[in-house]
């Protein structure tokens, strides 16, 4: 067992504070009981939440019989630390942003969006609907484990909602949806030879030319869906074949991923990949469906006035397709840049972890004047 | 030690007789001591031979004054053994060929030309020209360990001769010079990025479909040098890139087999190549000098006469280019069908290594009448 003096969340301590503390639980994905009991303990005793753990999940609710319920949710596991655990604050005047910066392992993904998830829990006491505070384990890894899908299967009658907001890093603005992704491997055979008499075989990495050119050739679109642009994108990620340096290769293959703006299904982005790809062996290898923006949800209308930035596309997939699938509009809402997610300089601005706070607030409070 | 009584070759034997006896000696690369022991004590005892032992190479020479020296040489290494020793005869009438045919790693390639030579050897007391005998060891394995070259190195003046012949598989035909062989890499790159963010990255495998394009279109030329037809080889053998499946390639290299006619050097050979794929990177992994046929040597044009078979050219490298580096006119003539050398099942007819004795017989007696 950790240490509970160290690994303890100060109840009165403000977002900030709190996602460095979190940052300084390490708790890559696996290994999240040590913050999942930090985060039970910070919320027991709050009077207005309901607080249910199954696993390393951990639901708290409001029952205040409002008539709309929206669901706040946030993956509290980490990609591998590389050194860069315990967190470190750069101040303004030293760092290369002019701004206050907070470095470390999960300072974007996502302990920025749990502590603000985390400090509201504790504060709103009578917002404006009732939420649903949802924090999961296994984000990272392969998806049969995600503790979100595993939450939604065990207790279904915990995921429910008419909104849902997913504290993904988006530069605190509201991010829509997410593009789909297939992957697929597209295989050339041939006849092995000695390459001294090549004319006795036939070269799978040759016949794989048309293929590469099509990839090369591609242009791709950007599709509009409830007014945000998604940019499709069609890539090789991996290519090999060959079997000696002096022996003709009898196959190739090329890794390609597809991303498909969310107007599209897999099924359908599938399809069109065997088009594409007419006359060549084709093998789905990995599908995640995509998720429309849901902004015309009425809650969803009402939050990006209340944000007031413009809403963007989410290119990335994330767990909103799976609020999509289980019929739960749902965006992308937190603080941190989301390039700087998974890399070794993950750094955050604290004033994003506030301006994100902030924006939630207002909304949740909105009605209570 | 090896029981001396299992590795002695009999004096009496016939070529078939001592194929057999040699491919029951095992003599992996770099294992040759045996039969290299067994060879020089054929050899010894005969009054008309000088025979030197280096390393486990052996030379036998005549040195009878004659206007004109052939070498002829053969390695007395196999490649590893697969369960195929010793050696089975196959009677005609249960062979798959309706003829003789005797199974076993080297009997191709190529004890069945070194039984050839050494039956020779013996009996060949006064033949129409000087004969320099070399068996060598190690050909199988890398450029530097070759016992032909550290032969020619610590020993130059016994590798001298007016006409060279290689006794490497032939089907006991004439098969003179051998292309060139270059290895190269041509790589592309390109910049990392999410394969959810594609733009912000360059694709290097989408950059490589041109080299793959030349490649398909290549046209392989047939040139003739010294009147027999050398067909060329533009190949790849290997293609390899991709970091992850999400993430746009930074760097990939196609590995390319370039065979070329031995009437160009491997320096004009590269400098086609770079041609040929400028503007992309180009590295050399490797460069084998071609061999021209020789044929238009005096004692080749009556070797060619005596066989009376059409010459072949030689696809695959083999050591008659070293003959040809040093001067030394050379060809390929062997019993056994190289398509079967390093296979299985590999295989000889019984047939053809009398054959190749009986052409070689003829023609070295051919001034005695």
């Amino acid at each position: 067992m950790a240490d509970p003096a160290f690994t303890a969340l100060d109840p009165l301590a403000d977002s900030v504070e709190l996602t460095r503390a979190l940052c300084d639980i390490p708790s890559v994905s696996g290994d999240e009981r040590t913050v999942a009991d930090a985060i039970e303990e910070f919320l027991r005793g709050s009077a207005h939440l309901e607080v249910v753990r199954h696993g390393n999940s951990v639901v708290a609710r409001t029952r205040l019989g409002r008539e709309r319920r929206v669901v706040i949710a946030g993956h509290i596991d980490t990609v591998p630390i590389n050194d860069n655990v315990p967190s470190r604050l750069i101040p303004a005047d030293v760092s290369d942003e002019g701004i206050e910066m907070l470095w470390g392992r999960g300072t974007v993904d996502m302990k920025g969006g749990v502590a603000v998830q985390l400090r509201l829990a504790r504060d709103l006491v009578d917002p404006s609907a009732d939420i649903t505070w949802i924090w999961y384990d296994n984000e990272e890894v392969s998806a049969e484990l995600n503790g979100l899908g595993v939450l939604a299967a065990a207790h279904p009658e915990l995921v429910v909602g008419d909104f849902a907001i997913l504290g993904e890093p988006s530069n605190s603005t509201i991010e829509g949806g997410c593009n789909g992704s297939v992957r697929i491997e597209v295989r050339t055979f041939g006849r092995r030879a000695h390459s001294a008499r090549a004319w006795m075989g036939e070269n799978a990495i040759h016949a794989i030319a048309p293929v590469l050119q099509r990839l090369a050739e591609f242009e791709p679109a950007t599709v509009t869906v409830e007014g945000l642009d998604y940019r499709e994108g069609l890539n090789a990620v991996g290519i090999s074949g060959g079997v000696a340096g002096n022996v003709i290769p009898d196959e190739c293959m090329v890794h390609i991923n597809y991303r498909f703006a969310p107007n599209r299904s897999s099924e359908q982005a599938i399809a069109w990949l065997r088009e594409y790809f007419d006359g060549f062996d084709v093998t789905v290898v990995d599908r995640s469906e995509g998720a429309r923006p849901g902004l015309d949800a009425a809650l969803a209308r009402e939050f990006v006035a209340a944000v007031g930035t413009e809403p963007a596309p989410k290119y990335g997939w994330t767990d909103v397709a799976r609020f999509s699938a289980l019929g739960i509009p749902a965006v992308n809402f937190g603080p941190g840049d989301p390039s700087l997610a998974h890399a070794d300089d993950e750094r955050v601005s604290t004033a994003q972890i506030r301006e994100c706070e902030r924006s939630l607030r207002a909304w949740l409070s909105h009605d209570d004047g």
